[in-house]
């Protein structure tokens, strides 16, 4: 193995529990303000070196920003918060500092500055860090006393959520360093990536020019607009590549040689503005495909495994996008809407109702593998969100719609007990009855069964009470109109069917 | 307006209802079963061409995985999915569709030629649309009868999940089928673009190209391994393209002008193999600005809620990478494993349970606005999900450690009655207390109680009732050694609280 080699798999073996005291940096703009808001929700101090008054108040904008997606990020309470200190210069920013993080404007001489007067400010073993975006490290060294601890440590906007930091060492970088930013870096949520060789703009940045140049070239020549070259991204592509790269395209499963032998020569073809690539010689090619068989192999999946686990990852981030209504999570909900407006449902309620035979019986559907708990058992929550859609189904049905939800009002749960009598595994054919035990003016009080179709008691209980609430104001307040009669006409015409056994249930030790 | 930007804006205004009965697909491969699936899936019966028996098998396989990914796409009932019929001719493949949809493999004499066949076979208004991945559908249309009703409709690996269709037309197509066959795609859940101009590529293959030659060097180069790359992309800005392209690469929020002032340079440093760009004439630069400022203002929200809405989607693709333990979604995950390790909440319960006082009080928390459900009351599924975590505390901090889990067992929850007391907002701080009701040999009670910090009555109130199960069999069983004992302790100290006045109760109209 390569010297490089076994660095990189060293550092990749680091624990992630070497978080610094303290870090100085240099620089408060968007990449500076981002360090600054990553390291101090970690519980880092920092002292920071920012040019300018707009500065210091825009670290406070993005610290507040990074506080509230911080909340967001996780359940777990978050460390106490580093102190921010704001100092006059160079020398006070390094000062304790294990690591001073450069990110100033990328300009070549104002960095070599910068970074000398820290490396004669900071003791010989504190770390310096250049955040730029494509100068070799090589270049920035050129000034500095004891250059073996600088390298360029290059992260992505916003620096407080992407994880990447492409780590890249100089001619006169000491090895060792890497490991020691690697673990400082990883333990503040970050993934370190080593670059092999120093090359201007390191990694991502290359990939990311080399789309944006072509992207020019589309706007340039009025094939799309600006918003047409994002939404050909984001709606297609785009969705991939927070899961898989490139090297990952083809859906056929059939391995890296074959995807070569079938689009090489496509590599030749008019298909972009540039179309200069590497000679595909039977070393190139063997390089490819070897590097992409190992990196299947590591996965240790086979590719019917592969093709699932990244539909279920890509059905995770649609999801995702749903609940905030943005971009392929819009067309998703679109497409939803036309689900329920065509929906066989509704109609089958009715002839429900009118046969008055019993609890409404919701649709049936199958519970997909990951509605289960790490044990095998259908999830609690899930549970939940499935009552929660059948009342949703019954209000839809008697004339809770769009106009009474904004004229009128909406029916909020207030009370809900879920039990669980029988387990209930992936692949069970399960449906909800539900059925109302009592309705007056304010309150609908559901009960609601999950049911296996080939099994007649129920597998999970819930009981909910429902109290109706004014639009506008959120309190509770009379049902109006047809929707009050339908509600009444509903809960008398269940007043006649058998009360479940478990309605009114309590809970306790025998 | 353009001609053609006057349709491109008539097609964003379509409704998504116009579902086709039938339609007929030429090619089985991956890109034909993809769009196999995408429309039996919504209910359209497909006719499919596909040249061998091996194909016929891989449809079904795809349309397997495909209704497995669908089952979890939705909570909502799915229609009756279309019928499947597998037929020997291209005439046979065109009877009665109304739309046919080519996807032979990327050679043009064999599209030209299945195409015109396709064109003698079918009706004069039956809409043919080929998936090429580049052909201009001007060379598409050279051998075909009514070449009008031919275009590009280029949809995207897995085409069952990606929503993108790209709509080409070439110089023969007649405007209005783009419109028509735009309401096709839409009702089956896609988002189409119409390409302003007849190019080799279209657009998104034209970006994906261009970074993917770009790969291709750094590969070749030794600048990185075929996982490096993948890696730089989805731990950095692959996590940012499913949400904005690169047009809004900046976070400053300046705006494009100031954007490529400060970057249009860069475009000329040797940071990507080929550096060839458009000349940066102010004419140029002012269509760019322009464009951009024309997305941002139909965006309609200021530059803080432009990068909230970004920190809010970022944060809801790496929960959903979180939940599939993937990419940076493990990079999160390892970053929570040491808040956990650090985590101040255990030692605080060892002291609390020492001095003996009351209920165990967990760690407090301010309410993040999407915790929120339309009405601006905390969602019910967030109070369970707190009501869990605190369990999951307590569950730790007596010691079910990764070894008991393993080697023992497991609680897990059986009934649940959560109960809203008072309405919590977004910015309330709250902790949850909880109370050990009562322990036995296989049975936790459990009681807790969300109070805001300065309130001294409960908002909500969650009765548990947890069984413990055995590892391996999932069977209810008794609890074992050390935990046994603690369990029981607990119950013992709690004993002597006073009983919380909701324990026990149950739902009813009065």
């Amino acid at each position: 193995m390569s010297k490089t080699s076994k660095l990189i798999s060293e550092i990749s073996r680091l624990a992630s529990d070497r978080r610094p005291r303290a870090v100085g940096l240099l620089g408060g703009g968007v990449i500076g303000g981002g360090w600054a808001a990553r390291f101090l929700l970690n519980g880092v101090d920092v002292r920071l070196y920012g040019p300018s008054d707009r500065a210091v108040e825009r670290v406070q904008n993005m610290l507040a920003n990074a506080r509230r997606a911080y909340q967001r990020l996780t359940t777990l309470p978050l460390p106490a918060e580093g102190a921010l200190t704001v100092v006059d210069s160079v020398a006070e920013a390094v000062l304790g500092a294990e690591l001073v993080q450069e990110s100033a404007p990328e300009r070549l001489e104002l960095k070599q500055q910068l970074l000398a007067l820290a490396s004669r400010a900071a003791a010989p073993e504190t770390l310096i860090c250049s955040s730029t975006s494509g100068f070799r490290p090589s270049l920035l060294q050129a000034e500095m006393d004891h250059a073996e601890r600088l390298l360029v440590a290059h992260p992505f906007d916003p620096v407080h959520l992407l994880p990447l930091v492409e780590l890249c060492a100089g001619q006169r970088t000491a090895p060792e360093t890497l490991g020691r930013a690697a673990e400082i870096y990883r333990s503040v949520g970050m993934h370190p990536l080593v670059v092999r060789k120093e090359v201007d703009g390191f990694i991502a940045n290359r990939l990311q020019e080399a789309m944006w140049r072509e992207a020019l070239w589309l706007v340039h020549d009025d094939v799309a607009t600006v918003k047409e070259v994002d939404d050909a991204i984001r709606y297609s592509f785009g969705l991939r590549r927070a899961i898989i790269g490139p090297f990952r395209m083809s859906g056929d499963a059939t391995g890296m040689r074959h995807f070569m032998d079938k689009w090489g020569p496509a590599l030749k073809w008019p298909r972009t503005k540039l179309t200069d690539v590497p000679e595909l010689t039977g070393a190139f090619l063997d390089k490819l495909a070897g590097q992409s068989d190992a990196q299947t192999k590591s996965d240790n999946l086979t590719i019917p495994e592969i093709q699932q686990k990244r539909d279920d990852c890509l059905l995770a981030v649609l999801q995702a996008l749903r609940a905030k209504g943005y971009g392929a999570g819009e067309t998703l909900l679109s497409w939803e809407k036309g689900l329920r407006d065509r929906d066989p449902q509704l109609i089958d309620l009715d002839s429900q109702l009118t046969s008055g035979s019993g609890p409404l019986r919701m649709a049936t559907r199958q519970i997909p593998s990951d509605w289960l708990d790490h044990d095998g058992h259908l999830n609690e929550i899930r549970c939940f969100q499935l009552f929660g859609s059948a009342a949703g189904t019954l209000l839809h049905y008697i004339g809770l719609d769009g106009e009474y939800l904004s004229n009128s009002g909406n029916y909020r749960s207030v009370e809900t007990h879920l039990s669980h009598l029988r387990a209930l595994y992936a692949g069970d054919r399960i449906r909800v009855l539900t059925q109302v035990l009592g309705a007056d003016d304010k309150r609908l009080h559901l009960f609601h069964m999950m049911m296996r179709e080939d099994d007649d008691g129920p597998a999970v209980t819930g009981e909910q009470m429902l109290v109706h609430v004014e639009a506008g104001n959120g309190r509770s307040g009379p049902v109006q109109g047809k929707l009050r009669e339908r509600v009444l006409e509903l809960g008398r015409l269940h007043a006649e069917l058998p009360r479940p056994g478990r309605a009114g249930a309590s809970i306790g030790l025998r």
